[in-house]
């Protein structure tokens, strides 16, 4: 199941650069097992920004969740979330 | 070169049933024309709503114009757009 | 799984009086039967307004979008979504 | 008498984590004491945010004030009220 | 139990003159009878507007959903509604 | 002369917990002196919220000015301002 | 006493030529003679726009509400208002 | 040429009231002689506010920035600016 | 003196095509004027909307109005206005 | 490819003065070096603010999104970003 998931970094400005880096890292090796297990299906940034559009792939809302709030960076990021479904137009095997 | 748009639909009430028919039978053809091109790479409709998430390659942001611009539906769409670019934390090779 | 719906609805002006009454007649019909069927869990009126805010009980977000843009009030309705999970704090079984 | 009750939480970046564990145990522990005496009927978290859709059962205003102010989060959290009522449509008798 | 309630009024530009005139009639007789009977208990215009602040005395919400949505011109305004109670500083008696 | 003023407190998470406490005394102190001399007229609580509803009753816009500037919450409080008159349908003596 | 208003002009797109001009020089007259009463006493042109910044100068909120409600194009603008009084840094004898 | 310049005043809580009395004093200082240089043209207080409304006239936008940015509150205010010229209506001299 | 200004054009649903079109001939004809006089020194599409932005150059804030209120689109459109100037890291010759 | 980029700039009030002027001197030399190579085409300075609108010249997103987060003042910024692209009535050779 689906979410287009939006996530906006704001690192507070008097984080000590090797604790940002830190997380970070974490955040990164995060993103990327759950890429690897299929469950964040794409990560896009917006250009000019430090901020990302994900598709998330799970199993239901729970689980969404769970992948969200245990990212590194959750308690410095806007996130919004939208469920989706197939479109009736799509013609590609992968949207949905 | 990748973009994020998003599409909300908000057709006038006093639009004739079969005038609304047409057009979105030609929206739909024409989408479905602009993915096999493999220009509308992704197309999710999101849950409870007459919108939709997409992602569109282009050659650059004149083609991205041309192809929106050109859909039936455009004077009845609110459309916001972003543009996108690869996130150094992707392990997709198809995001971008 | 569960998502909240908050629906206000704005009929046109113009419509005509009886028009409406039917529409409003197949919309209660239709969230009576979503009722029986356990999929619509939750309906209460936002006092001092034509909305309401809906627990929604459904497989997957595909039949979010089945269930909300079949209503009969669809068009004439401004609709929001949030996916919604077990919360670690409740106590009660009906809140997943 | 039923109120929706939406809350988001925004702990200071600062705040040391066992300041922050012990005011979540007491948050804890006060919305269960709620929910046990039947004032806190539900109580959902929204997926992907440190943030939770409820409702409340209250005699009247000025209950919903006391027990919403006296949450431990209270000072952190930005939270927004709506009045509800019996829908029409509702079949539901715990609807009201 | 008290409640703020802001109502602006957006007549539509193409409604007839001797409509409107019947309309806002009845608006001012059913005001003056809900200020009658006390429900109503305060009534201000916005300076520089078509637009109003009152201050609802109700038995609870149902009632004031009741008396809002009875409003001859409930289908023509905006309107906002805010659960009052006692304040801890106020001196009035009619304050609560 | 009549304003509706809406103030909302935003203490910050650091201000330590006498001084909010001196500042609130005063607050109230204050509050209740302009309420004994008629200026403050009206003051509730907004249910649900650290925020209240207030009617002043000033000679101008002169006073409403030196009266809230003075308050002791002034510097931590989002505060709205909108002219009151009275309402061709107001049957209330002390509507203006 | 004086208050800023700030005046957007909407004319709906079907009206007549000829009904808007009346309209037109209905509020021009109109605009003149308060400017002669001294009771509108400054009037610009936000450039690029179909709007305008006033002052007002009148005797309490009753007459602004008075003045305002009779403009001929008040049933098409969205208005603002705010009220003014002296700045302590103002040198200028007519910033009051 | 005239603007319309809206100042919001912020001063953050941890200022030492000598700081902020020091900048005040310049901040007034620096008023009154745009004030005397008539550049400055109107400046008024928004009653229930730390806030202003004000008139500059200057040869360009080039004199508008170099002005405001000079106020030694500029970085603690919320600015914002709207270019102003005489009004076809206008029958007041200095309203150009 | 250099402004941006934002257009956004909304036209009507039930503008018949040829009134649409004529009122489109004389835009592009009156823009195409104003940039050969220098007066519109920048004309670009907003990708994937009915939208530009522009630079304009002119006299003073008088000229800006009497040359946007004069565009054929002017009643159909959203437009946004910011004085612009010099900026002291430019090192363009066209940038002031 | 083209850009509209807008930039405002939030320096945090606690920054040290000799830190903010190191971090602005090489904002504007980095400035200056882009302006060079073509990539930053136009840079204006918004009147009466702290804030920037720019028309960026890249080969694609990619270019854009390293462009900009290289800025030294990126941390401190709020930024958008819009695609441009020739306008059909642009008589402009430098407008695409």
């Amino acid at each position: 199941m689906l979410f287009k998931v939006e996530m906006k970094v704001n690192l507070p400005h008097g984080m000590p650069a090797e604790v940002a880096a830190e997380i970070k890292a974490r955040e990164k090796a995060y993103a990327q097992e759950l890429q690897n297990q299929g469950k964040w299906r794409h990560l896009w940034r917006v250009a000019g920004s430090y901020a990302n559009v994900s598709i998330f792939d799970v199993a239901d809302n729970t689980e969404l969740q769970e992948l969200i709030s245990a990212l590194p960076l959750f308690p410095y990021m806007d996130i919004s979330v939208a469920p989706l479904c197939r479109h009736p137009s799509s013609i590609h095997e992968d949207d949905s």
